[in-house]
């Protein structure tokens, strides 16, 4: 048996997130569909981070093992001849087996990046819909970076935790957020060694309040101290967030393309 | 009565082209229905260019004329409201009468400014599906420049007309041409008087074939001069053109919103 690695790409617009279910209108019931399709067997796959509905991967990671002998550009264009045009596989990878040291897409990753991109404008962007986060009134970015200052390093992330939150626990380590501004874009990188169910868009809503003047930077900190979601701004829209990238130790080797892939983010 | 002018930015992807159809799945009818809601009355629209089916605008003009009295601005948002996600009116602008002078959307149209984005990667973009054309093999830009070139000025472009076009004549003025690359975006920017019908994508079909080395620049002056639809590459797929200006006498006084407005043409 061999494991394969894939660095696969969608547009989550037209799907019901990542997982699997019994409706078949998930990425994931589509990427096994392509994988039937090209190999007449059954594969399941293990994703490094499970995305919601309307939610985007510049570079989601994907195992799964076979004991099929194709070479890795074929595990490539043969599975994207029978994905949609919202689903691709950029690249494939396989691993060699360590019985003591096993490769998992989830478990290995030591770090993931997410983007969250707003469209900053007055009037609304039929060409960026589904693509972009709107907020029509100004934004201010330093208020922002002062309130997303007191994220960094190891918190308890409950105010920013959904319901639906599955984690063992809501201790997450942030190693960094970055808020930059392009033209009428506002670009938030995230990164963290992990993210609870709704993290991302929790904390972009709640800074979101914090540039448009309704808090003060301080507020950030009494969110965070307080642990109680219902402080906290309402979930912001899936449409501006992106997978972006799955840190893993080096021994393994992996590609990575660099998210120039996406103009908007270059 | 009064002409109102309205700039309206476009998703062409789920849309059989501008012109009203039977069916009312066109950009044109999405915009008079939206209107009849907002203001409980007939409106029929005149545009400065009619795109195809999955062709963008980032501002197609329209105009229309009406007796009611309304301020700019809710042309804008009242009409937005009544509107899909994939079309919005960014802007509106009212035309004092002058009966011996009247702006007309397209006859008063002095050029016409087309963007056509190709991705240029061995494996094709679902974030940018249905945004760009897509041309995995590589494509060199010099040869499509000095090919070009034979297109500028005034000629009969008979060789890049569809059968279905409509126009009394096939000569038209090309103003410029320029071919720019960003990333593995290639951006090609035509300006002419006016286009006939699939016009852009049979050139830019054309100049990519020249772009791989299938033939070299000076095929597109013999194209040109041999007038034959036939000899052109094949028209090229809609994904990647955008409508992106129309140009008018400066005493209309319209406003104009920058390309920028979309990232990967910033």
């Amino acid at each position: 048996m061999k494991r394969i690695v894939l660095g696969v790409q969608y547009d989550g617009t037209p799907w019901r997130g990542w997982q699997t279910q019994l409706s078949g209108d998930t990425v994931q019931d589509r990427l096994e569909a392509a994988l039937k399709k090209f190999t007449h067997r059954d594969i399941s796959v293990t994703c490094a981070g499970r995305t919601d509905a309307g939610v985007h991967a510049l570079e989601q990671i994907v195992h799964f093992d076979t004991d099929l002998d194709r070479e890795l550009f074929s595990w490539v264009r043969g599975v994207n001849a029978f994905l949609p045009p919202s689903i691709a596989v950029r690249w494939a990878h396989d691993i060699k087996s360590h019985p003591a040291d096993i490769f998992h897409a989830r478990f290995s990753a030591t770090a993931r990046t997410y983007h969250y991109v707003v469209y900053n404008h007055a009037i609304r962007s039929p060409i960026l819909a589904g693509k972009v986060g709107w907020v029509f009134r100004p934004v201010a970015l330093e208020p922002m970076r002062l309130a997303a200052q007191y994220l960094l390093g190891v918190h308890d992330f409950s105010a920013f935790r959904s319901a639906e939150c599955q984690a063992k626990s809501p201790v997450r380590t942030m190693h960094d957020i970055r808020i930059e501004q392009r033209g009428n874009l506002i670009i938030f990188t995230l990164c963290a060694n992990a993210f609870l169910h709704h993290m991302v868009r929790n904390i972009v809503g709640s800074l979101i309040f914090t540039g448009k003047g309704k808090y003060s930077p301080e507020w950030m900190d009494e969110l965070l101290q307080g642990r109680d979601r219902s402080h906290a701004a309402p979930t912001f829209m899936p449409d501006g967030l992106y997978l972006t990238k799955i840190d893993y130790d080096s021994k393994w080797n992996l590609p990575h393309e660099p998210t120039q892939i996406v103009p908007w983010l270059a």
